[in-house]
């Protein structure tokens, strides 16, 4: 697609429908998503990718568990909006996504969050290049239990950056509206 | 240009030859940039232009005068690879581009820098697209003056993540290597 198409076609999706996304798709889209720049070409980038429905459960509960302890009583939280949605049980943060995809890389690497964000954004491109829908999902990336970590192949020293959903769309939802760029200024 | 070549075309460039980049072209860019998801659709992002020599001078000088500071005598900082040229005088850290973009957003925002990241991968997609070439310059970014803040209408409260050197390439450089995907797990 050409990319001027690509950035108006590109939406975060919350509706995906049951076909799953093979393995192999997936694999391409990560290929596409290392060609993004990072510092000092270091590509401290690592992915993991879930199909598996009870996993992605697994996690979607774990995450929402993890942030409602965090925001305790606290008003002020960002998340305290989501609130309602975390406490019902039946809400899966991914939706009905049949893939979830994390971007994780060394803590200890003073850039790894932009990095990976960097490597996020090509990987929705993509995704959507390829008629996927893609929603980076942040109530999804609270993962702390040691023994989910070590089945999703978390190494100890990493940070999950980016929890994307993934999935063929049921709908292409509207864009939601932007506002004027923030021009702060212009020194010429 | 297609999706699929534009991801290969896009390159870090680091010569940049004299024609100036007119800001209404890099207003464009931004227009694109801002169609970049984000969290809770809060575009946080704010945009500096910059494309006086003498500010874009001046910027580099005092990114690398804290830079050097910050390093001290720890051999171990993540810049001291650069120390060589950030103690000559005459090297200018966003090469010869006749353009600089800051990428900004508040503090205080917990996803800023993920958010003002996704934004810089459109930025740098959409300026290959259009003929330029880009480099997230990340030893530009430590501005710390309160005059020079001002001056470029920085708000106090807001962090660069983002410094972007943009311009006409002089020469596409090759691809540095890429690793392949590192795949840490796949659950399926």
């Amino acid at each position: 697609m050409e990319f001027q198409d690509l950035i108006a076609a590109r939406r975060s999706v919350r509706e995906y429908d049951t076909r799953p996304v093979p393995v192999e798709l997936v694999m391409e889209i990560i290929a596409d998503s290392i060609r993004a720049p990072n510092a000092r070409n270091a590509q401290p980038w690592g992915f993991i990718v879930v199909t598996n429905p009870a996993m992605i459960r697994r996690l979607s509960d774990e995450s929402k568990k993890n942030i409602l302890w965090d925001m305790g009583d606290n008003p002020s939280s960002p998340y305290a909006v989501y609130r309602p949605i975390l406490e019902n049980g039946d809400f899966n943060v991914f939706y009905t996504a049949p893939c979830v995809v994390y971007i994780a890389g060394p803590r200890d690497v003073r850039t790894v969050a932009v990095d990976c964000a960097l490597a996020a954004a090509y990987f929705m491109l993509s995704s959507a290049d390829r008629g996927l829908g893609s929603c980076w999902v942040d109530l999804g990336s609270v993962i702390r239990d040691p023994d989910l970590k070590r089945e999703i192949g978390l190494p100890k020293d990493h940070v999950i950056v980016a929890s994307i959903a993934l999935g063929y769309p049921v709908r292409i939802p509207a864009m939601p509206p932007r506002n004027g760029p923030r021009i702060l200024k212009v020194v010429e």
